[in-house]
């Protein structure tokens, strides 16, 4: 299986340079575990979904705490037919989901996000689920958005995408499960997302 | 079959409202065939492909004549089935490309875009397109790639996307394309895409 990210943070500030290279000391702790490369449009990440979350969770929650404006689009993939196999990117989580039933990965996700920590930084995401390759994808989306209802984070469905809100530690855990426990384990499954801290926006409400 | 996008524009300047305020002008001829609402984090643009993917390329073309470094994320998305049907969204297109072979298709494609405006802004884009529902999704993405490749706009694959760059006239009859002829008509289609001008990065090369 190969499992990975393209990660783009886009600083809406005429100081955006400074704000990513002072938010990229935030993924050291995972170079370790991951691929990581950059190129003029985004930084591609490779490896295990725990370290690749952790990474995207951190870089953002940094990039927030400039207190500018900051957004961050992230494409994330696992079980692409098209990438070759890669042992780095092998997933415990992923192999134990293989046999259960859409409600007990429901729980299994719903008690992860409970176990959360709280990073202090208050976050916007909207993303979509895509489940590639098989006949009946949208039974798992429905239990994927039945399993963000329960998480506290969840804030209203929106055409294309669904929106969450809460601190960067429940967030991008919930973003986690979302991607690991729903579709096939070894199916193809991506994720569209889109984050967004210090918007000078009105906040939107639940609906 | 409803059809439409969520759409993002981040200007990397400390006047990013002026930026985008003053492109908004850019949707005002596609305010008819469109519905239009935003929120917080993205712009719903609902109707058929042709108006959705010109108001999108006339968008981030006004942006990216600010000078200023832009990008702009988009979510498009055919046939979920979690959407209710939207006669304004009718496209002769799709309905056209029902019958056709793979082959075709292609050929269809490539000569669209020969066809496209020059609109003298050059822009770079990553995208993904998702053909969900159906088992040999692979066969319609590869096709694709192939059709890109013919495009003069096609500057390489990365993991998880393809890489474009040219004029936003023809980038973006690309992106048309590749949305309406891949990929079932009546399926469920969705595309992930990023877009970015004037970035002070030193660009990528082709490989």
């Amino acid at each position: 299986m190969f499992i990975g990210a393209q990660v783009s943070l886009y600083p809406m500030t005429s100081g955006f340079v400074d704000v990513i290279m002072s938010s990229l000391g935030a993924l050291d702790p995972y170079r370790e575990d991951l691929r990581i490369e950059t190129d003029d449009m985004s930084t591609l990440m490779v490896g295990p979904p725990e370290a690749l979350t952790g990474a995207m969770r951190d870089l953002f929650a940094a990039a927030s705490g400039s207190g500018e404006h900051v957004t961050m689009h992230v494409t994330l993939s696992r079980g692409c037919p098209g990438e070759p196999d890669d042992p780095s990117c092998h997933c415990e989580a992923l192999v134990e989901a293989q046999d259960k039933s859409l409600e007990e990965r429901r729980r299994i996700a719903a008690a992860a996000v409970a176990d959360a920590p709280d990073l202090g930084a208050p976050i916007d995401v909207q993303f979509s689920l895509y489940v590639l390759g098989q006949d009946r994808h949208m039974d798992e989306i429905y239990g994927c958005i039945d399993f963000l209802k329960e998480t506290g984070v969840f804030l209203k469905s929106k055409n294309f995408c669904t929106r969450l809100r809460g601190d960067a530690g429940a967030v991008f855990a919930a973003i986690r499960e979302a991607f690991l426990r729903f579709g096939p384990a070894e199916g193809h499954v991506t994720i569209d997302l889109t984050a967004s801290a210090n918007s000078p926006s009105p906040k939107a409400s639940a609906a």
